[in-house]
């Protein structure tokens, strides 16, 4: 299987060097023409979509997870044209970040270049397959695409239609690969291909993150773990609080940028714990309280240090009565993934301690967490949410997926 | 040994929280207050080197060794006056990186933050020790500073100087401390500490280097392999090119930006080899040439595969001759650590296609590959010269020493 995954890398780099040298008009056009063929090829594609959720049933596969799995026509349309939008995006190939020239008339310019080979290691969803082929090839990068055996015919079908689509249009097929997932060993392989992969970038569950980032010696960026805060402070207003909460916490509870945790400052807990934790209760949300929360209603059940550390991607939450902005923060700064967090406040004040205090991706003041996305933050595109620091934080479009080259012109200049 | 840096490391996180909060004066002033304070302690910081360099020469330490290890006052002046320029600079934290306002009112914002906690795991020099801690005490990080053994008395000496300097100003010592280099395991509980470090900077050998990387869990940049290059195009002008083959390989040979590598059209062959060949030797260099540059002189060695792929680091040079720009690419790409190469050439079709073609952090047109450094560059300051392609990219400046986040502020938004 290493000897699969490695000849398939190193086809990658080889088309990912004539990738880098195509134009904006080559590489749109490839992605036009990746884009009609998957809606011209969508009976094909629906056929192995229905053998894979046919096998998965009779694995005893629970529905949520079926239904993440499950293609209809809708869905292939809609990231048909999700790969048309990436086509429509500006290049970020070639874009200077920045230029001087130096004392000894040399001209410096940093550049955008692409990244080259990148792994994408993910779960259940087969529509990950076109966006991802999508946003690397823009960003001029080959991908290797290892997504999971329950959605093995999927994957391949598209990925078949994809890599048919780029070579008509004069690109190199191998610019889209899928690696096999047959083994649970290619994933291991394609994350150790270090010299032949430029990056990897898992996207699923916590535990497939956790596996990435401790066996991987090519570099990683983590995404989409979200334990998300909302901390109503002393000086909200009470009804964008309660707004803001219900919005963070039951828009969608299986997101990553879903709140986790509530705080509320204590100067307003009389008044808005009763509210929040009616108006929780009535979207059936659990609510896992400190004593001041389990005093207002006898279900909020007892919290604990685990609840707080918990990402529940589900209808609970936990919640605390703070002191101050200061033990908000310290609280946060403990238990947080570093995704988003949000404050509600009127204070300038107490907004800019919060903003510089809490150490995330992304801090909402006055608005819901859910705001954190690609989409909404109007990149385009987006190939998940990093919560790590280096390289890229926060929602990734094409500009993450670049790395910069400099470029130093002169007319002999020696030291 | 994993407590002693894990609770280093816990100190430095909470230290790290402080900083984050400090103003640009409080920086400042910490760091024009540790550059007093090592040239001040001038005699403590000798009497410990001398201690280090005794020591390593009763080991029977080679002398080259000796000359990085060992300080003398001008080498203490040199690196104080380095941290008091880190002053000098602008500060990184708070810039603003884009921002733009959203459809639905938004405000959103990327700025620069610091990393938070950085480990340096380092050999050799100690001026390292006291460049490493103003960088990152500049971009707002609290630094774990791992040494070699032989260095350890320099080193603790240093670090304590510079802790009381800024403990003096009011900030937390923590921002600085020394991991101690006593046992071999310290480097790798700090490469291991993740949640707790930020970042892992190696810098030193090929070998240190590797091992960081494939130890690491906390992301890493690796740094400093430079199998550097520089083809003389058939449109050169040769006594340009002369020149900086000259200079890119013999100015100084240690250093990751010499040459390694010459390529050379097969157009101006015959005039050109006999001419750089001869300036080569006169230099003192080696040359493991391809039959053609043995044709030249029988003191030029046949040159293997081994030879085109290794990074000298002294009076050594690989040499060929292609048929082609793409021939030289193609060599480049195969080859390359990645770092820097150079072209010499009239053509802007030539300097337009190897710039494009290669696939290394700088490339040079008609100048020396002495010119990747981040003090040429104008950053000021430089903590190593990446040759990895995620977060940085080249040589690193306090820029590089931070992440971003982004602040979205609202008036009630949900979705």
């Amino acid at each position: 299987m290493k000897e699969h995954v490695h000849d398939a890398a190193r086809r990658a780099r080889e088309a990912a060097a004539v990738l880098a040298l195509a134009t904006r008009a080559d590489k749109d056009a490839a992605l036009i023409a990746m884009a009609e063929a998957l809606v011209q090829s969508t009976g094909r594609i629906l056929e192995a979509n229905d053998a894979d959720v046919a096998a998965a049933r009779a694995d005893g596969t629970p529905e949520n997870v079926i239904d993440r799995l499950a293609l209809d026509e809708g869905r292939v349309t809609s990231f048909a044209q999700g790969v048309r939008d990436v086509a429509a995006l500006p290049d970020p190939v070639g874009e200077v970040v920045r230029g001087s020239t130096l004392p000894n008339g040399l001209e410096l310019r940093q550049i955008r270049v692409p990244m080259g080979v990148i792994g994408m290691i993910y779960e259940g969803r087969p529509n990950v397959t076109a966006d991802a082929a999508a946003i690397c090839l823009k960003a001029g990068n080959a991908s290797l695409l290892r997504g999971s055996r329950s959605a093995a015919r999927s994957n391949a079908v598209i990925v078949e239609i994809m890599r048919e689509a780029v070579a008509a249009t004069g690109l190199p097929a191998d610019v889209v690969q899928a690696i096999s997932a047959e083994d649970r060993s290619t994933a291991t392989h394609l994350m150790q291909a270090r010299g032949l992969v430029d990056l990897v970038i898992p996207r699923g569950g916590a535990g497939l993150i956790r596996t990435v980032v401790e066996e991987s010696t090519v570099p990683v960026i983590e995404t989409g773990t979200g334990n998300v805060h909302v901390y109503v402070d002393a000086d909200a207003d009470l009804d964008m609080a309660l707004d803001i909460v219900i919005n963070s916490k039951t828009h969608r509870t299986s997101v990553c940028n879903a709140a986790e945790s509530l705080l509320v400052h204590k100067a307003v807990a009389d008044e808005f714990l009763p509210r929040v934790v009616a108006a929780l209760r009535e979207h059936g949300v659990v609510i896992h309280g400190d004593p001041a929360f389990m005093a207002v209603d006898p279900a909020v059940q007892a919290v604990t240090e685990e609840a707080y550390a918990t990402e529940f991607l589900a209808s609970e939450i936990s919640a605390r009565v703070v002191g101050s902005v200061d033990d908000a923060i310290a609280h946060i700064r403990r238990y947080s993934s570093g995704h988003t967090e949000a404050i509600v406040t009127r204070s300038l004040e107490a907004a800019h301690r919060f903003t510089r205090g809490v150490d995330s991706a992304a801090v909402m003041v006055n608005a819901s967490t859910r705001f954190t996305d690609g989409g909404e933050f109007g990149f385009g595109a987006e190939i998940g949410i990093s919560t790590q620091k280096l390289h890229a934080r926060g929602p990734m479009g094409l500009q993450e997926m670049t790395t910069t080259t400099y470029i130093v012109t002169g007319d002999g200049q020696v030291r």
